[in-house]
């Protein structure tokens, strides 16, 4: 059987990977009156009066909405709302396996900014927190600025943060393990979407020194281009990238440390990776097919090699890390998630690794210690 | 310990009565490639082209949303979202405890009736169904006209459609035992809201000639009033209700056959029912507090009487059909819940009573041939 015939058989036969539970039978009039009415009456009128206690009555302390608009759905592109579905509630799944979190999956009929702002406000009221996912760039940046001014539950782009945040922790491993400072450090990065945008974000607040040079589809990002969306002139007028530089990829990657990549398969050759500083890192993220497979990355020279691949070693995945920074929000009640929660997230995965090498900069996901590790270090802020 | 301590308590040591559970473990490398990334992209891409296949292979076969803007919840009013919620998670266990249904509770933050339709059509790929709930009269009958309108999944709200599908069921009894035909039935029914409505709806479908007085919280409804709203004015307009008369609730059930309160608590004394003709029906159904208590009722002369709640005879409660209703709706792939389901529904509960008593009107709902015997009905149109 084929890998794309046992997905899709698992998946009819299952219809669906999750479903609802109860917390306790409804075996007799008794619980239908407790749980249902007249008993919930007296839960309902306690917080009329008291709606700041719904955590503590309801599911709220330990639920949130995985919500996509289908825009951009793995390397698929935008699929719509049907074909995200599926892997909304694989992210339910791993939400439960990993963190005990209950994840909804809550996909949208709208691509409109607007509309889907007001429709996650409107729902909110449900939900714990909130995760977006697989929403195309810039729309993604739009929507979650809007989402975290108007709700007071935690907002969390997964693809942007999440990524960012195992990216970074990846790096520091590899940083030591090849006697690099990442402050020191010229990083090459194509792709300059959702994740793309989000590594440079936190690069450059973990170590704002770092010069990095951002390639997207067509060149180098950089002061002279008159064709960049609103988010990478961001990236050029705040001076998060280096600007003063053109070109393609190869020369984004001539003389350069690391090489990120979240943008296409076979992007990068191994004169590229020759073309680098000495013991180069080269996460090549694209999924399935990375940007450089990680053979050919090793034979031109590069010191380690990470994909987002799980029959490789040092798979870069979110799963690392999202499953704990929500059970640590939703735990501990904070309602932002900063750049500081997102460095202390990537240090303490980072220093999972027992023994660090080439091959092992990351630990396992299913390593038991990751989520409440991570949770521990999603606190609110100190006063 | 108090019933009000009882039932607040056992919320708070449960926080949340619901939780999501998975159909299969994620516990290997393999399996998290098969149901998320990369094997999960199998099934995308598959329902990219085959969107209509969406429910063989997610959970939209078997999930309903559980929608309300806390505008009317229970008795209490517009208590809002968060007060809401604990209704919600009561119905969700039933719908999962009754027919094996994901009920996925949906408390809105916003009353407005174009930004409730906007949002539910904007989550619903995410359900195989719509069930409102607590949302109040007229903005409910809007919201679920819009919504049927906009979508290809069923809508139900279960405080119209379900209350008058169990008001029906018992008054076939009811009707049966003191020898009446419904259709030559005077029938007084107080509070024309959600409920009232929809049962007025109902039985003038099943019964044309039934004569029905309906009375507001001012007086009957009647055609020289001038501050009915639209809804009401339809009521007249469409000669569904009596409309040549006028007066209170007194001259409302002055020789009728049948009362039926979805209003408040204690709007009948023993007077008024001795004011019906011989051996009247008596449907109090105001919660917690009936609109006259069952013993006075009965010392007044009733023949049979019926309240909502679970400590007397004969409750007349949603939970009897609405799991039912939506298990056949998904499973027979039912879009439009019509009058003709509501009547069928309502003639199989009718005769799942095994030996009709002045007692034992409506079947147990825990009676266990419900669910099945409801569903077998929901069945799409012939063609």
């Amino acid at each position: 059987m084929s890998h794309a015939e046992d997905a899709l058989s698992v998946h009819k036969r299952l219809r669906g990977k999750i479903t609802t539970a109860l917390k306790d039978v409804v075996d007799s009039p008794e619980k239908l009156s407790t749980y249902y009415t007249p008993g919930v009456g007296d839960v309902s009128r306690h917080l009329a009066e008291h709606p700041e206690e719904t955590r503590d009555y309801t599911n709220t302390h330990n639920n949130v909405a995985i919500v996509s608009d289908g825009s951009a759905v793995l390397g698929l592109g935008n699929v719509g709302p049907e074909a995200a579905l599926p892997v909304m509630e694989g992210k339910s799944m791993l939400f439960k396996s990993f963190a005990d979190v209950d994840g909804i999956p809550i996909v949208l009929s709208t691509q409109d900014v607007d509309q889907i702002v007001t429709t996650v406000t409107a729902i909110a009221p449900s939900f714990g927190g909130i995760n977006l996912e697989d929403i195309k760039a810039p729309e993604c940046f739009e929507i979650e600025a809007q989402l975290k001014e108007a709700l007071d539950i935690p907002v969390f782009h997964d693809d942007q943060h999440g990524t960012a945040v195992v990216v970074l922790a990846g790096l520091i491993n590899a940083c030591s393990l090849t006697g690099r400072e990442l402050n020191s450090s010229r990083v090459a990065i194509a792709g300059v979407g959702a994740a793309g945008v989000a590594i440079i974000k936190l690069l450059k607040v973990y170590a704002p020194e770092a010069a990095i040079v951002a390639v997207d589809s067509q060149d180098i990002v950089s002061g002279t281009r008159d064709d960049l969306n609103p988010t990478k002139q961001m990236l050029v007028d705040d001076g998060l990238v280096i600007a003063d530089i053109d070109g393609d990829i190869a020369a984004a990657l001539k003389g350069s440390d690391v090489f990120i990549g979240v943008a296409k398969p076979e992007l990068v050759d191994r004169d590229m990776v020759r073309s680098m500083n000495d013991d180069p890192i080269v996460f090549a993220m694209s999924n399935p097919v990375p940007e450089i497979m990680p053979d050919d990355a090793r034979e031109a020279g590069a010191a380690v090699v990470a994909t987002g691949r799980s029959d490789f070693p040092n798979q870069i995945n979110n799963a690392l890390v999202f499953p704990g920074i929500f059970r640590g929000a939703l735990d501990n009640q904070v309602i932002d998630i900063t750049d500081a929660h997102k460095i202390a997230t990537a240090e303490v995965v980072a220093g999972l690794v027992d023994k660090v090498s080439a091959d092992m900069i990351i630990p396992s996901i299913f390593d038991e210690r990751l989520v409440p590790a991570i949770a521990a270090r999603i606190t609110p802020p100190k006063e």
